[in-house]
């Protein structure tokens, strides 16, 4: 298995990245691909005593901001670290391929290098967070802002696949469709065309999802457009940081709140452990042809490890064949039905 | 001042409805209508050894469901106790009303039975927030599913006014434009048509805000739609109550866990209250030509209480006259835009 990974995304980038891609190696015993400044890697890697051992480089000198318009990953940077680890991809020199850039930028090199698969109208950024019941994934967490009903259903088929297959071991996997209600008639024409096709999908559907019911786990799979998916996932990482350092302060206010929070110090760590996205290792964009992972623009080494290790089991479990099938077989239901309605006007005539 | 309770809306009415709207009667001096079944009231009042001093009774034998078509108080719950409550509201019986019943329902009667601000093209349920910096404001946060950006840019008018007036002591209040990225390009039509109008408005406009900056308070009043708005509200909440259950494990965990809570007691405590929206006493309904809160659904007595003393707030500053005047001299202005757009196509005829 080889891992491509852009050592020039995300905020920590390069020395963060290239510490976990290599920590990944060791702790997976996968072959690593870094793409970016070669000249550079080396010399930080020989600053860090880091062995480059059963690490490829493939050089890149230019990187695409955070803040830089997506569609420069098209023409002005065309050669930076993202869209030479994408073309890489593409053209078979890994298995799959990890950053922690930018979303926007990674999602449009995505789709114009990799490709989408045949069938898929969009791809879609699929966040995998904690739950006490287990990790769940938001869809679309970012990635398209406007979403018909007939993308969300794609989203719903690809999720719940990817769930099953990568994080359940062939389980199905339950979808919820993230709603302001319960209630079946709760939202607006997104939200009602949405439900019905689930509705009448083979999906282990469960109906409409509150927020409120997501942090704890209500579904495998929570989809939605992906501006209220990046507001959920937004809320909750600002949310679980604000309560976090309530709890600091508390602990800091005299000694005998210090004392307590020794006593409570191990289970805190295990609470921090569970709630990081560092754990969860990135978010897959669903609907490409090939695997692509990405990571939190803040990620340490530890995330870009969990990243890889994440990108490594998206390849081997196969699951892009799977969704190509499922959607491919939709398809294929669509056009009968569209044959069938044909020879029904035909025969009205 | 006469503040009007719907006794039996909410998750713990009518006992608990009636205990907080006679402890605001207490605590600030308020005189209160109670609407709903006379008879079980007096029972209540009597079983329970409350005073109903200064307390009138309208009498209003049904209740309208958490679960009701919102439409249903037109017509089959016309005469329940939110429905009585609304009217008497109009009809000057009151100087503001408050309910905890259904949020559909009470913003359908409140725009048929007490009417929109002259203007307003719709009612925001504007939630009132607890965050480090005080209070802000979360508009639309639920009524309104699909927006349109003069929808949005009127909803920032009144929460800034509201905001200003009732929290804030006619200090200016800012105002920041829920988006998926803090960038002008980012997010759809809406967040592009919105942004334009507040840029060129007068209001103390911060530009877009991400919603992992909402909790710590990044302005005063937070504009969206009623999807997303419903959707950071509730992961808000969710989020909260997440945490708050890890931590209450944790410390009863063992001995020395638990011995650790008690160090850290009144602090954790004091976080509680200020993370309640139990304080923060419910949600204005803004457009509406009087004054209505929505409670919280699970309002306890003391959730109505402060419900009560909002209400209150909300009548004396007389907030409602200056949106009416704002709503209109920004017509005057669009009609002078228009009129000067008519006779340059005049001119030009």
């Amino acid at each position: 298995m080889k891992i491509i990974v852009d050592a020039y995304g995300g905020d920590y980038a390069p020395l963060e990245t290239i510490k976990g891609a290599l920590q990944a190696r060791d702790a997976y015993g996968v072959s690593i691909v870094l793409t970016g400044n070669e000249e550079e890697i080396r010399r930080i890697a020989a600053e860090e005593s880091l062995s480059l051992a059963d690490v490829e480089i493939v050089n890149a000198t230019d990187v695409i901001g955070m803040n830089e318009q997506p569609k420069t990953i098209l023409k002005e940077h065309k050669d930076c670290s993202m869209a030479v680890g994408l073309r890489l991809l593409h053209d078979g020199g890994g298995d799959a391929f990890v950053s922690a850039g930018s979303t926007g930028a990674l999602l449009m090199g995505a789709t114009f290098f990799v490709k989408r698969i045949k069938g898929v109208s969009r791809a879609a950024l699929a966040a995998v967070l904690p739950s006490d019941k287990g990790p769940y994934m938001l869809l679309d967490s970012g990635a398209n802002v406007d979403c018909r009903p007939e993308m969300l259903m794609q989203f719903a088929s690809m999720g719940s696949l990817y769930m099953s297959e990568v994080m359940k071991n062939g389980e199905p996997a339950t979808v919820g469709l993230l709603n302001v209600g319960t209630e079946e008639h709760k939202g607006g024409d997104l939200q009602h065309g949405t439900y019905e096709l689930l509705k009448n999908s083979s999906l282990s559907f469960v109906g409409n999802v509150e927020a409120r019911d997501v942090p704890a786990g209500a579904a495998d799979v929570i989809v939605t457009d992906g501006f209220s998916g990046n507001v959920l996932l937004k809320t909750l990482e600002g949310t679980v940081d604000m309560l976090l350092g309530y709890m600091k302060n508390i602990f800091y206010t005299n000694l005998f709140t210090k004392i307590g929070a020794l006593l409570v110090k191990p289970h805190l760590a295990a609470l921090k452990k569970k709630l990081s996205t560092a754990e969860t290792g990135g978010a897959p964009l669903l609907g490409v042809a090939r695997p692509v992972i990405k990571a939190h623009g803040n990620s340490k080494a530890l995330a870009i490890q969990n990243a890889v290790r994440v990108a490594a089991e998206f390849a081997r479990t196969g699951v892009i064949d799977k969704i190509t099938e499922a959607i491919a077989s939709e398809k294929e239901k669509g056009d009968q039905v569209t044959d069938g309605a044909t020879a029904t006007e035909a025969t009205a005539d």
